[in-house]
């Protein structure tokens, strides 16, 4: 990990809410806290899992300056500033840089459908403003293209970008996009349950929602596939499915994962479990089934096992 | 057209740009004049062909200002305020509201993909803070969901909502959202290449990109349709059909379309042809062909037909 | 319709079964009668509403075999011999020939996505064998790909190619392909809501799979589109819309419109309703739906209004 | 390996042609014993490398024949009959359990897209009449429609179902599916790049189509990853990347992994490098390509190093 801006387990931390337009800031620095005391070697902000595209640009700033002023070096900070419109990204990546982040990420812009021709000068016209290092965001399944294996490559040359995270699902992707990288840059995987693979290969890390619950189970993955011990891999990496098919299962949305994700955490009394808009929170009877799967995993202290049901918040946010 | 908010050839204008994030004032005050002397029913801003969501903010809201201020009442304005953050598109209809835009125009959320129960409530939660009417988008090649006619149906039970444009380009969706309009809503085709069929079939008009170079030829296309004139819509959809291949061919990227128009418009004298990033703005050879292609579909005057060449603006945006 | 090989209604013969490989020959003979009584102008064998790819060879020869006899040159017949393997297909469309089909239909080959370069060639390739005319498919949902507007224009040039059948839904794809077509070719709607507005601006017909069960229905619906009468294209139009959304929506599959065209065919005492695998038949309960379908869309007639339940029959196919 | 129908590495044999429908013998008796004496473990007939959806029923019987009689018991043989035909696939299977095969391997039908409850019964109503083992062949970038993991754990509960292939190139789908198999099911990779990190997280082997023309290789990379030698399997899987890299991306059609196999084993003398329609034979250039890709990755015999150019046959198939 040494030179590399990232590596590791990078939790892409959730973003708590009071309500709509209002950080939850306790919870934003116990999930800190929580991250970091698990043994996290980075931290990822305002990503698909921060729900960033969802928050007002006010928000994100203050997410921004909350977390690096909390963190204090304590590990790399990187700050997804992704947005359909360059001069708004611009400016959150300024802000990004002054609060002391490590570096932007940047995936493709979302509304209008790039070809790589213009995908490519997209990241050119970026860099050409930017004082920070660059990370790329492979995500098409929500900004619906792709970083092309040639664009990698051709974007590579530019040492201002100093890597990648891949949220594609795509290990044959991955496997080229290793081949592609430039010795120094860190190629991280985006999906939870492919990157103890994408480590045996030689991935760097791996940005994985689930750490932002069980931060020590993805660090102890991360260890055990970085020794190539696979004995060790298949016992944690059980864990870590399990962990996804109760978790990310409740309710019925596509949104499960984030839901999944901000509803565990309140359990453990990190945040209150509002989602932004377009997702909705869950309910008494979602979180009753997250606390039950905890307690199963064996990620809920027994002290907890029988909290007072979480009062409902009469300004929280989208709650229904 | 009677009470509907809408209805005809309402031209989703483009946005004039001297760069990035500097608005060609004289050019969208020239755009205003040269629609509204083509005849044109309506305005809709900052919509897909308006580039609204690759503008800042800032940029957005002075859009809407110059526009209200300039058309003053003549046809009614529609302002898309659609963002991927609740917060920041409230804020967007809050002030077009205030500069007196008739209604707000709402696509889904464009990068979560909500499911269509999470839809119907986040348009809940925006109609909840609305004072203007509000007017639905359906655009599912960029949004990546499309609103089903079971939501369009449920939505339409909702005073404040009072039409929709269709630019999904399934004209058995539109035959099924005519069908699932309530009485007085404004259902208006998004692909001008089908605004005649639709209007033929009940449709209100059409939201036509290239009403912003030829505003005469869709009204007209428009009127013959709604008199149920049909060698007259052969004649005209021939031209509309005509000016699509040539001006949005010119290129290589998706983004002709746009590029077409603005570069059209340039030939015109009516702002530089620059657009936003992530697209590029033609060349000069682009031009050229465009210019040509203007001539041969009589849509230049011959006064124009050899302009000296357009000077390259030193400091214009993006172009190339 | 003069010298084309196709024009006015088609139906897509539906193809009745006693048993998974076993033809209902009075079935067949009824629905030939059924929809020449109705007024069709052709008729179209073994496309996807007639299952071809669900049939063994045998049954689809002996399909062609009775259908040619029974109909005896008082309508064109064409035969869609579409299969993935060229051997198989040319074997099909020679025994066509023999047995009288004024043209073979051909979809791409259904499994390999192959490029248009390939798919040109392999059109080139049947072509070379064949000794009847040729008619062009193009129904991507299930094939995969289409025939790009460059590709029809490429193949328009053989003079054994007659023309295309375009069941993409797609109205703008068949605006183009109206300029793309040869004079002579006929341009033939497979969308039955769409048919109208495609002979309003120049198609010569449509394949329709409600002209099954509605023959005339859809005649008047041709006579009045192509008379241009507007307000009678209304009226009809609505009736086609209603008829889909009756027939079509019983039952939850994918494959409700087949279902619902032999299942609504059953109670009009033509076949039994029995569908080839992968798809199932209905069972009596959505028979009961369809039947009142029927009445309500005025399609049945008074004394077969309350016929006694059709009796299970103990070897009829996939039924369950 | 020991009672799974399928383990290791099981190539899936091309179909050697000397012309469309006219089965090459000896280049299939060549290839046949090139990859035994390569140590493969197994053999997969007429699936999609197999091209087998493009050749007659006459031609697949004749490739099941000759393979069981020259393979005689040395391995399993498994037969691809997927068919979009009940009754065709059906004959393909009873005369594949006639000739020796020890199973036959089925994916959804591919032209209509069935629902994952008629899939269901659609294997159920095969395997009603089957008498030899059922593999299940999960292809949707093919079928279209994908065998979902509740349908897999509701087909493992029959005994004749033994095993699946999985050709998506996705792995947490992988990664479901060796949650869901049943004790005693053979669960093999088809992708050849994902087949080591498969075996390395539980699978039985792969399906590899590289392994026609280098099937030693694959072995020892199926050997290392299943003795959980990581740093062999890290060596190797460089040289399958490679291997396809170089041999697959001749040409410029989807279809360059079929081309580039049967063009690389006719440098090595097995076959003539025929392809079935609709996919195009190299050129000789395309080929000197190959042999020149073949040379460097050492799988070319010096002594072949510069062989007298292929004669181009004067009626070899549809090569161009």
């Amino acid at each position: 990990m040494n030179s590399k801006i990232l590596g590791g387990i990078v939790p892409p931390l959730v973003t708590p809410l009071l309500s709509r337009d209002h950080l939850d800031v306790e919870g934003l620095e116990n999930l800190i806290e929580h991250t970091l005391s698990g043994g996290v070697h980075g931290l990822f902000l305002l990503g698909t899992t921060g729900e960033g595209p969802s928050l007002s640009h006010r928000l994100r700033r203050e997410v921004i300056e909350l977390a690096c002023r909390q963190v204090a070096g304590r590990v790399p900070i990187v700050v997804a500033v992704t947005d359909t419109s360059l001069p708004e990204l611009l400016e959150l990546a300024h802000f990004s840089a002054e609060q002391g982040a490590a570096g932007v990420v940047l995936a493709p812009p979302y509304y209008f459908g790039a070809g790589q021709a213009e995908l490519i000068e997209f990241v050119e016209d970026v860099l050409a403003e930017l004082h920070v290092p660059l990370v790329l965001y492979n995500m098409p399944a929500l900004t619906k293209i792709k970083f092309d294996i040639a664009t990698v490559r051709r974007l590579a040359q530019y040492d201002n970008i100093v890597g990648i995270k891949d949220s594609s699902g795509d290990m044959n992707y991955f496997h080229n996009l290793l081949r592609a990288a430039r010795p120094g840059w860190s190629v991280m995987m985006g999906s939870e349950t492919l990157m103890a693979e994408a480590v045996l290969f030689g991935a760097d890390g791996g940005v994985c929602g689930g750490a932002n619950v069980a931060p020590s189970l993805f660090v102890e993955l991360f260890e055990a596939a970085r020794n190539l011990n696979i004995e060790q891999v298949h016992t944690l990496q059980s864990r870590v499915i399990e962990l996804g098919e109760r978790l990310y299962s409740v309710g019925s949305y596509d949104s499960s994962g984030i839901k999944g994700i901000k509803g565990a955490l309140a359990c453990l009394n990190i945040g209150n479990g509002n989602t932004a808009e377009p997702f909705h929170s869950f309910g008494e009877r979602e979180r009753a089934q997250l606390r039950k799967a905890l307690l199963d995993l064996q990620l809920l202290p027994i002290t907890s096992a029988l909290p007072a049901p979480l009062p409902l918040n009469g300004n929280n946010g989208n709650s229904r």
